[in-house]
């Protein structure tokens, strides 16, 4: 018995793009939204987000028997506890944080007699609000679900069919070894990406108008991903810390080591590292994760 | 009087694009061309990179007015020293190496009779090879001159005016200052792209097929550059050490800042640090050097 009718609470890139997606490729679920901000839920009436958009979130989850939360980490304990009443007992409760350890305890917490399912749909942009969702934002992308010991198994393929069904393949793992994952794939990125810019901003000898100008020489990739939403961004690393310090120390120990290199000469180091990469760069391709276009396209554009 | 006849030496990316711009833009003006490799050349020739490819590199020069280096910053003086006996006495030389102030220090010493211009065309994709280049790399992009002291000004009007004619904007700078300029915007990110290329590649608790499966989480976005030429690359550091080891020790310096942020919970210091970075994004779109549609646009090719 699959969802028949999904409460979106937070209707930003995430939430947004789930109402769309929910419409454009599952007609027969029903779907309210709610957003603890009165802007973003008249943006999301005006852009029919989702089918009702409450004022409420009592009122946004009365009937529904999947709640899916998608708020920053760092909020989902308080939207939690505001929709709790109006909550059915059999109702599912899921999010799309990024983080999953802290998130699978802290709503456990909130609402400790119901079923927590956890997920991470690995998309996004670096929009956000209720004006960046689109409804095709999952296809070929992956979407993690994170049960916690014990949930029932019906109930954990209702929640992989419902993404499967906007267009993801769907993984099952443990919360933790998720945190890992996504420290290096995404997390670190993220960090890594906000201070080579925040660096590059704050130099002397070399001016703000200058970095924007020359960005075409590789630091432009790293403004998109530092474009994301702070607040979001803030909330995984204070909610990811172990993950993330473990990851960015092994980083910046492969760092020291080719910055030695360079102030050594050691031609032979770099060339061996800078080979190996293309291979990576080749299977993501390959597996449908990137765009095969030569600088992502951006010269078909012009 | 602008160039004639311009000799292309190295016909990767770069090289293949000047020849194909100047087809494209500057019909009047011949081109000739020479690589070291043969399969190269060959491949040059089945894609008409230039008017004609000459399988010597003294024959390549003969009577051209403008001789352009396209190899890696570390392979100009034996590339010049190759060419030199077919130069004409009033040739004027330039190249389009990433870093400024050792290239032109050393085509001074392998043509000490000759006017060098380098010039640093700030393009290019993570492709390479003689397949890799296109007619537009050059559009709206910029194309840095950094003419040695007592150059003559019609030489370098000449040299601008033909950048200008491929789609360029030209800016003329001191040799020192572009490499400094150029280790923030383009060295630092490649190299701390390859850095955590090679980092995710290696770790034991999540596979490398983890680390392509989830690559879309912002990892990604970093594998693009990594893939780009590893005896370029390898080049550059090596040629433009001292600015790069300046620029990393900053970068050093702010992400450890950042660490002690994670580490201690300052979730106030991450968010006003994440909120600073996006007013850069926004002027590189205004300012034409990327691309305004989210995440490069890569769901518009779905």
């Amino acid at each position: 018995m699959s969802f028949q009718h999904v409460a979106i609470i937070g209707l930003g890139l995430l939430g947004g793009s789930i109402g769309l997606a929910v419409e454009a490729h599952l007609p027969d679920v029903k779907t309210t939204g709610y957003d603890a901000d009165p802007a973003v839920r008249e943006r999301a009436r005006a852009r029919n987000l989702c089918g009702t958009i409450a004022d409420d979130p009592v009122e946004a989850v009365r009937d529904a028997d999947l709640v899916i939360l998608c708020v920053p980490v760092g909020a989902m304990d308080a939207a939690a506890k505001a929709f709790a009443p109006g909550l059915l007992p059999e109702a599912v409760i899921s999010d799309v944080g990024s983080s999953k350890l802290s998130v699978s305890q802290s709503l456990a917490k909130a609402l400790p007699d119901h079923t927590i399912i956890p997920a991470h749909p690995v998309a996004g942009t670096e929009e956000s609000g209720p004006d960046a969702g689109f409804s095709s934002l999952f296809h070929q992308r992956w979407c993690i679900i994170t049960p916690p010991d014990g949930a029932a198994e019906g109930q954990i393929a209702n929640l992989k069919s419902f993404w499967q069904g906007l267009g993801s393949t769907v993984e099952i793992m443990d919360a933790k070894h998720h945190d890992l994952v996504l420290a290096v794939t995404s997390h670190i990125p993220h960090l890594i990406a906000y201070t080579i810019v925040g660096t590059a901003s704050d130099l002397e000898e070399v001016t703000r108008g200058e970095v924007i100008k020359y960005s075409a020489g590789g630091f432009r990739d790293f403004t998109r991903i530092a474009a994301s939403d702070p607040v979001m961004w803030r909330d995984v690393f204070l909610n990811n810390r172990d993950a993330v310090l473990d990851m960015l120390d092994r980083f910046l120990g492969d760092l020291a080591l080719m910055r030695e290199a360079i102030r050594a000469g050691d031609g032979e180091m770099m060339f061996d590292q800078f080979s190996k990469t293309r291979a990576i760069r080749r299977r993501i391709v390959e597996q449908g994760q990137d765009d095969a276009r030569p600088d992502f396209g951006r010269h078909d554009h012009e």
